[in-house]
């Protein structure tokens, strides 16, 4: 793939990008780690056809725990790590219980592509654009059983901010179709273009990181998936959970006090043990 | 295609974009050209293994004079044209040709990936970002005969302005392989990537088409194919050619007064030259 790699080495050469300074190709641990401020961990091993969950986990396991013990030699102890390969959630773990030195708040993975996702959704059907939706929160594992939540939602329509269902109008749609199409709109864009999403998922890694180093406006949360240690919403720890969260510093904290009532709290329940599953066969081949 | 079309549209929905109001996904010249302000022309017949020359211009004929007289028949009179499809030149001249009651100043072709290209040269060859390099020059076809020129281009280093020569300390560079690396930048990135350039196309096209709508600024100019009408520098009249522009209030204008020596004039004429070859051949086909 070097050659491969030159060819995107020359393109990001070609945008002639105010910022860019550098850019070093390298398949060499010791030189794409080393005194890293960021990384964006995006190569993972895919599904294929016929592979069970558990040869899946094992061989995303492999390529995490090494970029986890590479990240511990060579970055920063500061490096703020985006994990994107999926499973996004466990591989971002693994990585995380890999890198011991690192703190485990530096670490997230990114639901915000199933956050852009929620809010166009909302804003299609309501007829405005995307910014004008603030506040859904994308819940748990970055797979189909992640919960998109509309219920802290608001919509600013004509000036004024409405709550989600006042501005949707059809809890039906909100409490049914709009969930099952955020969960399943990866698989949807496969079927569509027969490549998964790029643009997109491009689009929401930039917004994901510039998030962490600007912050998030002042009463606007943004979803990531971040490390569970203080039973918050009553998510069991050790997990990467996407969460809503307030950035300020380059330091996340999950906003607390939202209200989830019976509805919510099933779906945050189902996919914390589809997560709490993923880790404990992940695990068993980490210390492999 | 229609199906693919729909993934790309999921895709732009799911980046949430602040600028994005409506996506119409459509394969009809009525829907797609009706009442436009801005046309960005990007699909075209590329050349195939063994196809001449004359083939290849007769498609890509058949394709520009249809979309020419939709733009005709359907867009705002003031509509922008950018083509960007190849031979982009001569397919923008021959989409202008059909849409006889829009001024042919509103067409132009895309040379900005070719002047993005050799800045991003400039200044790597000087250990400078790219937007310290100003006022590089394409001149004629997007093609290989293109000329990318650096006798008026600028290079700050250290706080001042140093003519490209000087900064660069390297004429033959500048003279030879510097030349040929932008003219073949198209070819090495397929031979590296197996894929054309992308990233770096979508960019150059938003930089063209940013410039068009807001400006250049002041004591800079970029690169595009526009039409010869006045015998600028001395080429021919009737060609889309590449030059150096300022643009102010939606308006382009050729930067004039420029000293040109013999090296320059020599590759100005030779690229001129395959145009007027081009256009020759492919007027042919439009009168068909």
């Amino acid at each position: 793939m070097l050659p491969v790699l030159d060819g995107v080495v020359m393109e990001l050469q070609d945008c002639a990008l105010p910022l860019l300074r550098e850019v070093i190709p390298t398949d060499k641990e010791e030189v794409a780690f080393k005194d890293l401020d960021a990384a964006i961990l995006v190569g993972s091993m895919p599904r294929r056809e016929g592979m069970e969950r558990k040869d899946l986990l094992k061989a995303n396991v492999a390529i995490f725990k090494s970029q986890g013990a590479a990240l511990e030699k060579y970055a920063k102890k500061t490096v703020k790590v985006l994990v994107v390969g999926n499973p996004a959630n466990t591989n971002c773990l693994i990585a995380a219980k890999s890198a011991p030195s690192i703190p485990k708040e530096n670490f997230s993975c990114l639901t915000r592509l199933d956050h852009n996702r929620a809010r166009s959704q909302v804003a299609m059907r309501c007829g405005v654009p995307a910014t004008q939706v603030k506040n859904v929160i994308i819940w748990g594992n970055h797979s189909s059983t992640q919960y998109p939540d509309v219920h802290h939602c608001k919509v600013n329509m004509a000036g004024s901010d409405l709550a989600c269902f006042d501005a949707v109008k059809d809890d039906d749609w909100l409490k049914g179709a709009f969930i099952s199409t955020v969960q399943q709109r990866g698989a949807a864009v496969i079927a569509a273009r027969k490549l998964s999403s790029a643009m997109s998922a491009a689009k929401a890694i930039c917004d994901h990181m510039r998030d962490i180093w600007s912050g998030t406006p002042e009463g606007e949360f943004v979803s990531m998936g971040v490390y569970s240690s203080s039973n918050s919403y009553s998510v069991a720890e050790d997990l990467i959970y996407s969460f809503p969260v307030h950035i300020k510093d380059k330091q996340w904290k999950i906003v607390d006090g939202l209200a989830i009532n019976d509805f919510s709290r099933g779906k945050m329940d189902a996919t914390a043990a589809e997560l709490v599953e993923e880790r404990d066969t992940a695990v068993t081949f980490l210390s492999a």
